[in-house]
């Protein structure tokens, strides 16, 4: 049986550095019991993977891709707060926000992008409650934003 | 006094089955004390209720059944994970998304067809936190997805 | 070292009334470590302070003056709730909706309004995750809503 950090680099995954935030914020915030990551963007090697809305500018499969590198962002700010990602006891929630078309409506798609990462990655442990949404635009013109709340040990 | 299911009853409501995720998720997570559940679309009797943007091909009253609808969908998958909706203890957040013509800012009435519904099913303990926010495409089509957070005994 | 209601003072800011909800739900609900508060739009003396999409209507000033003005709002129900803003542990998550025209990108300058208020108000507590989201309109044309989580004590 694999662990987290296995089955990562089993799916030739590296975790980048934790994205800085790009404003006043912080990447991720500690309570009780929950991990609040703050949105992610599909930034790869400093910059973002792809731009602009899905169905317009963006295919699908770019959305679904960009979602992918979304929460892999997402999971290096996880292992930096927490120090293991084999802490991650529960990923709780994703709500994902898709930049899109006004006649898009396969936002679910798109966000599978994650979703499928997360279950492959933490298995039965990753799968999660999420909701997906079509918005007209996000920051620096990204396709995709991935909110992440996990429950840790 | 009425129970939850009797007030569900006596207001002519039979909860579905809980729908099926559309994509790789689960319809709710619960962590130590909150049930998460995932974004619910207005699905009745396997079809959306109604489908494209409140102010423009969805009416507002429309717009208002369908995020009752949405939240019914919710209970049902609220239902399913805790056995009883009498063990729900407080509702605690919906967020509400409508998807909506660029003019519409009435996304607050949409809303209370969920909010309104939670109050009379659950009373005291279905007053809840709220934000209602217009967006350019949901999933499917359809005019409102809401995601509801509620704390559970 | 000045507490939390000294800062707010020599900031010039003076916590208005707690808005009232404008629809079927409550200004916050407390579980058992966080305190969930509805969206807040930009209320000042009971009119909205700007109205329009930012990057169209309402420039980026305005917008950054909009989401300080929503999160003031945000933390007179914070202290309504919790009797003192001293007992705020820790600000958790901002999540900031940004009513935009199609091609505006700079959601989190705008959402700065509210995350650089918190840091000066709460400093280290005041640091939070954060998600920022262009959306295609707002209740009543608000150009920001912010949908705040904190931790007490």
């Amino acid at each position: 049986m694999l662990n987290v950090e296995e089955r990562l680099a089993s799916l030739g995954i590296t975790l980048p550095e934790a994205p800085l935030p790009v404003a006043a914020y912080v990447p991720a915030v500690c309570s009780d019991e929950l991990l609040f990551v703050s949105g992610q963007l599909c930034f790869s090697g400093g910059v973002l993977q792809h731009r602009g809305r899905v169905g317009q500018d963006v295919s699908l499969e770019q959305g679904y891709e960009a979602a992918r590198t979304a929460v892999i962002n997402s999971l290096a700010i996880v292992k930096q707060e927490l120090g293991s990602l084999e802490r991650v006891a529960r990923v709780v929630r994703v709500t994902g926000y898709v930049a899109c078309a006004p006649d898009f409506y396969d936002q679910p798609k798109v966000i599978n992008g994650a979703s499928e990462l997360l279950q492959e990655v933490f298995g039965e442990k990753g799968r999660h409650a999420r909701s997906a949404v079509g918005v007209c635009a996000l920051p620096l013109n990204s396709p995709v934003e991935i909110e992440l709340t996990v429950a840790y040990k």
